[in-house]
């Protein structure tokens, strides 16, 4: 773990992966400031010692960095923007980083703004869920200057274990976009998979157990399907937050100007189960979705 | 190596995978007889030793153990049946496996006609391509009855590294199958996430490395996702043999009658790339088919 002390951070949105990335930056030595829509959670880590703020402005005013988590694009505008916002906090000099994962378009914008306020900005979604975010193994996937990410590293790596510097302003969230068609995509593949031997009258288990030596193997066969076999749909990551993820990978598509076929076959397939009431499952729960029960 | 001598095996058909396999068995010891659509390799294999026959039912009339490694569900169907077919070349107590990737109605009805001739069945499709072949590290998949699968065990170990007995007859098909929905819809989504990344700006060499440390994980990023960004679509596993090998699951799920949304769109996306021209290619190429150039 890296050294933070001197460092102030503030980090706004102290949701389920907010809280233990606060945590482990004070635990580095940082002096940490919060500020969340939410007062529980600010109260929980001002009783650890943390400065808490009402507003993101203040917060910005106090810190040299500030870590922006929270739900989606909307959010972070609502985090920046306006009279309480972050913007209007800012000085000279501060660093701004959305590890939220958004939209790159809006990424983009707000990017100007930051640095037309004389500061620097990286946009570093993340990619392991809450625990990763306990255990600070998170994969942290920054897009922005190499002077700014530089500035961050020990930052980053004092939240995750892979830390990679992916391009400039905006390419921290293509690379999630990237992340998300896949997982989301493979998760179905598995799904669908299972489902087939499962119909068929065949054993699963050993359908994943035999498939897993060859072309086949994943992260999601051996920890998503296993999750499947054993029906145990409880959270992990949930099913809204993959399909809002998508939602987004198709508009970026869309302002690229290319056909995802697969993917946005595989979005259907999530707002189905999130149709059939299952939005709370983990993303496993989309086997669900196959089996139409 | 198990030991194979003693052993007498035919394999009929010896295309990529034929052929290797059938060095191997010779090499374990075994008395190795050859059948194959084409004289070439027939006349290559007699060259070192096999015996070559011009039929099938000889092939099947001279050997303890049968193993049939054609192209389809037709061409399996040709071997077997007809007065120079296997069936007509068998008598109490030999083997027959089939080691094609062919549907499962079919594989229950060829196993029915040759447990009626008082021979043992197993289905065995097999995972890892012609280098698996070559190397010896094929993942079997088999189905069968206990008895008969104890039997070719020490084949199968000789072919191949992982070898699993799924369950009853049809169920290596089932989990062949299976195999094939993950790694069809796999290499899509590892596509359309490179490609994304590609059009947004962003160098899809690193997204595939940051990647890898995560959930998107799988053998597939890892291979064929070097191989999309490298650009090289040498075969490998042809773009053909996937297309027809998830036209084989889609009919399955259709006598199953269950819906697979996301290998529905993939199959398009396959069809896509062998209109295109590039039925050739290695699957990687699939990455064609996304980027439509």
């Amino acid at each position: 773990m890296a050294d933070l002390s001197g460092w102030t951070i503030g980090v706004i949105g102290l949701g389920h992966m907010g809280v233990p990335m606060a945590r482990n930056l004070a635990r580095a030595g940082a002096a940490v400031h919060v500020a969340s829509r939410s007062p529980e959670p600010v109260a929980l880590l001002a009783g650890e010692g943390m400065t808490a703020h009402k507003v993101a402005r203040t917060l910005a005013d106090a810190v040299g960095t500030v870590i922006v988590m929270v739900t989606d694009t909307d959010a972070v505008d609502r985090v920046l923007h306006g009279s309480d916002g972050v913007i209007a906090g800012l000085s000279q000099g501060k660093l701004v980083i959305d590890m939220s994962t958004t939209k790159v378009r809006e990424t983009r914008a707000w990017a100007a703004e930051v640095e037309a306020a004389g500061c620097a900005w990286l946009d570093a979604p993340v990619s392991g869920g809450q625990v990763g975010a306990e255990q600070a193994t998170l994969a942290v996937l920054a897009g922005g200057r190499d002077e700014s990410f530089a500035r961050a590293l020990p930052l980053f790596e004092t939240l995750g274990s892979n830390v990679t510097h992916i391009g400039g302003i905006g390419a921290g969230q293509v690379a999630k976009a990237a992340n998300q068609v896949i997982v989301g995509v493979t998760l179905a593949a598995v799904a669908e998979a299972l489902t087939l031997a499962a119909k068929a009258g065949v054993d699963p288990a050993r359908v994943r157990t035999a498939l897993r030596s060859g072309f086949a193997e994943s992260r999601v066969l051996e920890l998503h399907g296993q999750r499947m076999i054993e029906r145990n749909f409880a959270p992990g990551g949930h099913a809204t937050v993959q399909l809002k993820d998508l939602n987004q990978v198709l508009e970026l598509a869309d302002q690229l100007g290319i056909a995802l076929p697969t993917i946005a076959a595989n979005r259907e397939l999530w707002q189905k189960l999130i149709d059939m009431g299952h939005g709370k499952l983990d993303q496993s729960g989309i086997i669900r979705a196959v089996e139409d029960e």
